[in-house]
């Protein structure tokens, strides 16, 4: 089918600048990969969002990977995380050996709160992952990182749909033990399609996160005479708390890290660039009661995606409408994690989150990639409101 | 310490083509992952290298990790390998579960041969793990895949260094059930710094592969009447002979894959250049007894590094005017396996390899990036006769 508005799988498109940094690194990057475009991007990672220490990486899957694995889950051990996420933010944590507590969403934020994540909580509860989700920061989020660590629970934020938002001033990614951030192609900044950063507080766990994400080299711990001798480099096992870890290959290449530290110059700019669309859609639209949007005029939403929640089960026939009449690609998120077989095979098909599953039965995404046309914004917004005219 | 030859990580130069290649899929690629140019690439690989199926990876390292995730170690099981190798070609075996049996290599070509690898098998052995390193193909490796398919063990060709090499038409990754590629920064080809390719022969693992590079994600087992119902798409567990396994997020970019794709319109040319001047090399330098060269002026062998043998213990003594008088960054690889920390504190660091000891202890392995001017190239070859002609 031919849509006039598709819900695209890049984000934003590059700038000159930003394919010149690219050619740039291509020629000049040696190693290209772990070399000083990493070094570069990861300390300016660490001023623009105030992390104490950040780690480029494959991709923001290998950042929650990296973070399961520091979790040091014993048996029965166990997380709480919404069922309303993407996958990524979940399956790592059940390959170390977490059993998963699915925690609700606040139905008009869509995210969790510290009530429903204090639901969850057991006496075998080791860690909390929660989702900055859409791209709105959680109203919560300081009050979960207090009740996490006054309970000895380990906090991850993934914030891969979030970069750049803030409350009061501070930034997602800078609450939990450990913060997740995607460059994924559909979000607000891509390097390349692929690759993510992990932050983290402590230096315990940045002193072992070089080894964790490159294949457990290290330097020797004595001066050596000559560089060759006795090789050219040391392997070693990662150790955290006195357990010994294996390590992992999650390296990000010179060229990405290049462009993602350019690509910080302009996050800002087009963060406020969608959240500017997105207002002006829904205040567009506030006429129809059907249709009810979460608008956050400020930086603790960057509009990764623009959702609605349909009343009174009019969302299919909407739908059919904007895609079959108006030839827009709405899509729908994020069906509940413990709806699919994966979850369900593992054990973790059970989940009391009436508000996710309300809200994901009743949802519409509209494409809203940064570099749609003015035009075409335009046109979505009066064919959405001739649709809800027409359903009145 | 400034050289006048370093040893670099870049392994070639692009051309002018190669980064208007990059340049177009920045610009065009809708999503930059799992798109168009990924299946381009694929399907290019498997002509290029006639393999029967192919899956691009962020690296080499994944392509062995799924590969290990497919062997399904139980309880005990062994694999045997080289020790003499990088230790990607290792770790992950170990992380699921094998044990290593380490196989000493032929003193000569450097490499595994029947014999070695006849010797360290045992009813335990369910996978052989063998690496055509330094870019030569095995000699053995067609008797090696007839062994492991009689005695029912699987065999994983680990070709990361050694692509486009061929034994009587027959190219070094079609051997075994499961073949490693790589395009690291060193490599022949790179896919911007990293990159790799896992080729399988049987469908019941191409059947699966999908799945396991990407979360989880397969389509739907019926046909749906809105795309949007009940979701977007499925998450299952992928099943191989019965068992369930656990997905990973190991995806390159589009960007990567129209590159990789253009660079095997290249990888010949750059293999042949390489030889030549690697057999130039070596004939400069036969009347020097002590500096022992593996040569091979046909398709068995890339070149991808230059490497010798130091007899009669002159080795440190040759690196050191090398290094510190010629300021030629020469190196020494790869440390047997069994000597690092990490193999030693998993309990693999006992081998009977003599010749991997004997070679590693007295090598060295010279610069030998593509990209070396013919300058630098002959300086480098006349500094090592000044410098054999001093100690003789």
């Amino acid at each position: 089918m031919e849509f006039k508005i598709n819900f695209s799988g890049t984000g934003h498109r590059y700038t000159k600048e930003e394919i010149d940094t690219v050619v740039e690194a291509m020629q000049n990057a040696d190693p290209l990969t772990q070399g000083k475009y990493r070094d570069a991007f990861e300390k300016k990672f660490c001023e623009y969002n105030e992390n104490e220490y950040s780690f480029s990486l494959c991709n923001a899957t290998a950042a929650l990977e990296l973070a399961a694995q520091m979790c040091l889950f014993k048996d029965g051990d166990e997380i709480v995380t919404p069922s309303h996420t993407f996958t990524s933010s979940v399956y790592p944590f059940v390959k170390k050996g977490a059993k998963v507590v699915w925690a609700d969403i606040d139905f008009d934020t869509r995210v969790v709160t510290l009530e429903t994540i204090k639901k969850c909580i057991t006496s075998k509860t080791k860690a909390i992952v929660v989702v900055h989700l859409y791209g709105f920061i959680i109203p919560d989020i300081q009050k979960i990182a207090d009740f996490a660590k006054e309970s000895n629970i380990l906090l991850i934020e993934d914030v891969a749909q979030a970069m750049g938002t803030s409350i009061e001033g501070k930034k997602a990614g800078t609450f939990g033990d450990f913060g997740i951030f995607s460059f994924h192609s559909h979000k607000n900044i891509t390097t390349l399609g692929e690759g993510g950063m992990l932050t983290v507080k402590e230096k315990k766990y940045a002193d072992i996160i070089p080894m964790l994400r490159h294949n457990g080299h290290c330097g020797f711990d004595y001066e050596r005479e000559h560089y060759w001798q006795p090789a050219m480099g040391e392997l070693d096992l990662p150790n955290l708390n006195g357990e010994n870890l294996l390590p992992n290959n999650y390296c990000l290449g010179e060229v990405e890290c290049a462009l993602g530290g350019k690509l910080l110059d302009r996050i800002d700019e087009m963060n406020a660039q969608k959240r500017e669309r997105a207002v002006k859609f829904i205040d567009a639209l506030k006429e129809f009661d059907d249709l009810v949007f979460h608008k956050v005029a400020d930086d603790r939403h960057n509009y990764h995606l623009l959702v609605a929640y349909v009343k009174n089960g009019k969302r299919d026939e909407i739908m059919k409408k904007l895609v079959y009449e108006k030839k827009i690609k709405c899509v729908v998120q994020y069906y509940p994690l413990n709806r699919y077989p994966l979850y369900q095979k593992l054990g973790f098909g059970e989940a009391n989150c009436p508000n996710a599953d309300e809200f994901f039965d009743n949802m519409i995404s509209f494409p809203f990639q940064h570099w749609m046309s003015d035009e075409d914004f335009l046109y979505m917004l009066e064919a959405t409101q001739e649709v809800m005219i027409e359903l009145k």
